[in-house]
């Protein structure tokens, strides 16, 4: 296997980029992966070759067609907020390089190879608000943000070169992943993150959503786990449509407050304080239940319970 | 009003510049129609300010952005076949001149004027094959063709500008659309107009499709009708959704054959020889039944009865 990671310098790219070397190490299959980044990392495993740079640049461009990877994990992206607050910047990452990116490795592939398989990383905030419930694949979508409509047209554009037999795309839909680094990530979600560092170290967090907010949780290895099974699950049959939400654990704020005491004490519960927000909480606050079945067919997981996803997030902290 | 038709010297813009410059004539509203066009355009109306060129060229943007219109017909497009068959021709006309579009006229918007309302035309091909009877609101959309997906992108895209307060957008899906010139138009439906007119003129015609086979039908006058009130009507209580299907008349062939001959005679039932094309008839023959009460709460309207479409599209030839 020829994997490109984009975005392998991010949190979830950095957690992926671990896992699959592990299987590498395991000598499951062979891995070279290559990472496109927009920042330094410390020490990549061994294995990874490094590719520093934009997805706009030539450079970058040049050594994914050079690299002729036959799976591809495109991460990279100017996240939520980031984008709602710099259009410009969201179009040419989220829209324009990643719809790049797609004709780059088309042209890249030689006759003799099957079409390259490119795992999407696209989001939940392509459903929008005032959803039904349950939310199922034949639920309208109509993202509440630039950054959600973006991924859209880019979930629609991956299975229109998937129709064309040029790549075999499989978008999957990522819900809020914890614990993400509490330094700014331009996400809006990041809320869900701060929470749990915060009440790990025993400090108080003032929650911009109400307590019995609703929304929908996974931990960086879960996602990383899918989006490694997204890559070999076999849609052949799957018909038209090639995006997938990942199975969700749907907590309240309190319900993950309360697994964070049972795990740290029950002083914790007194940490928190609720100053809601009502742009966030619509829009990460209302999450109703997910008809995920399609999904789960698949392969594709949840955490199981609250107190593993919150383990599994905050694994290095926990003794 | 300061009009904006885009693709103005094709045969809806052109169907639609003249209905634009009758209700101009008859004092309802002033209008000045800019019109970028791609090719000449022999005599254009009084008032219409012919813009010759590409939307990807300086002049034509220039020009736009100096015009700053206040209502926007964006027809210019590859057709499906012709941009099935060259991609990036598609990519470029279809997505990204139409989004850059969008963003001159965000940018040309002056601080004390509304934001600029955008009827988009987009078109049935969103939907996609193997569809539930009824088609309504919710069905899942997978585009078969580049055409569509980069059709349904930019429905999205435009929902975004209007969720945002920049433009109003009102993405209208159009049907078959008759009678088209008999010159290669580049789209796969043209078959549709072609049958009219070669019966009209009593000629043969080898039908790509069965004669069960059902299409959806609108006549280009009742089309630029529809532009014009999607252009009018309030929506402002809609929803995030900004798309509406136009409402059809739902016709086998056979049913459009027995209509021409009732107005032209019946020896043209036995002009038509049925060679179906499964790829084509896989597209445009299967279309089911359409729950447009949505639209038709908005005011758009179909052709009222099969011989109207038919006498509305060929309206010059018939006495």
């Amino acid at each position: 296997m020829r994997v490109l990671v984009t975005g392998a310098g991010g949190y979830i790219g950095s957690v992926l980029i671990d896992a699959l070397a592990a299987q590498g190490r395991l000598g499951m299959r062979r891995l070279s992966a290559i990472a496109a980044v927009d920042r330094q990392l410390a020490a990549w495993p061994q294995g990874v070759e490094a590719v520093q740079g934009d997805l706009s640049s030539d450079a970058v461009r040049g050594a994914i067609a050079a690299f002729r990877p036959d799976t591809v994990f495109h991460l990279a992206a100017v996240p939520g907020g980031a984008a709602e607050a710099d259009y410009a910047q969201g179009r040419r990452v989220n829209l324009d390089a990643t719809l790049d990116l797609f004709e780059i490795l088309v042209d890249a592939r030689t006759p003799d190879t099957p079409a390259p398989t490119v795992v999407y990383a696209s989001t939940i905030a392509v459903y929008g608000t005032d959803l039904p419930d349950p939310v199922t694949p034949d639920t309208p979508l109509n993202p509440p943000l630039t950054y959600g409509s973006h991924k859209l047209a880019c979930e629609i554009l991956l299975a229109d070169f998937t129709r064309r037999g040029l790549l075999d795309g499989r978008s999957v839909r990522l819900p809020g992943i914890v614990a993400r680094p509490r330094s700014p990530s331009g996400l809006t979600s990041a809320f869900m993150s701060d929470l749990l560092h915060a009440l790990a170290a025993g400090e108080s967090f003032v929650c911009p959503v109400g307590p019995t907010a609703t929304a929908w949780w996974m931990s960086a290895r879960r996602c990383a786990q899918n989006l490694m099974q997204a890559a070999v699950m076999d849609v052949a049959q799957a018909g038209p449509a090639r995006a997938w939400p990942l199975p969700v654990l749907r907590l309240s704020i309190e319900e993950v407050v309360r697994t964070l005491a049972t795990l740290y004490g029950n002083d914790r519960t007194r940490l928190v304080r609720y100053a809601p927000q009502p742009a966030v909480e619509a829009v990460f606050g209302r999450y109703p239940n997910l008809d995920d079945r399609a999904s789960r067919a698949f392969g594709l997981r949840d955490d199981g319970t609250a107190e593993q996803m919150v383990r599994r997030a905050l694994g290095e902290r926990l003794a």
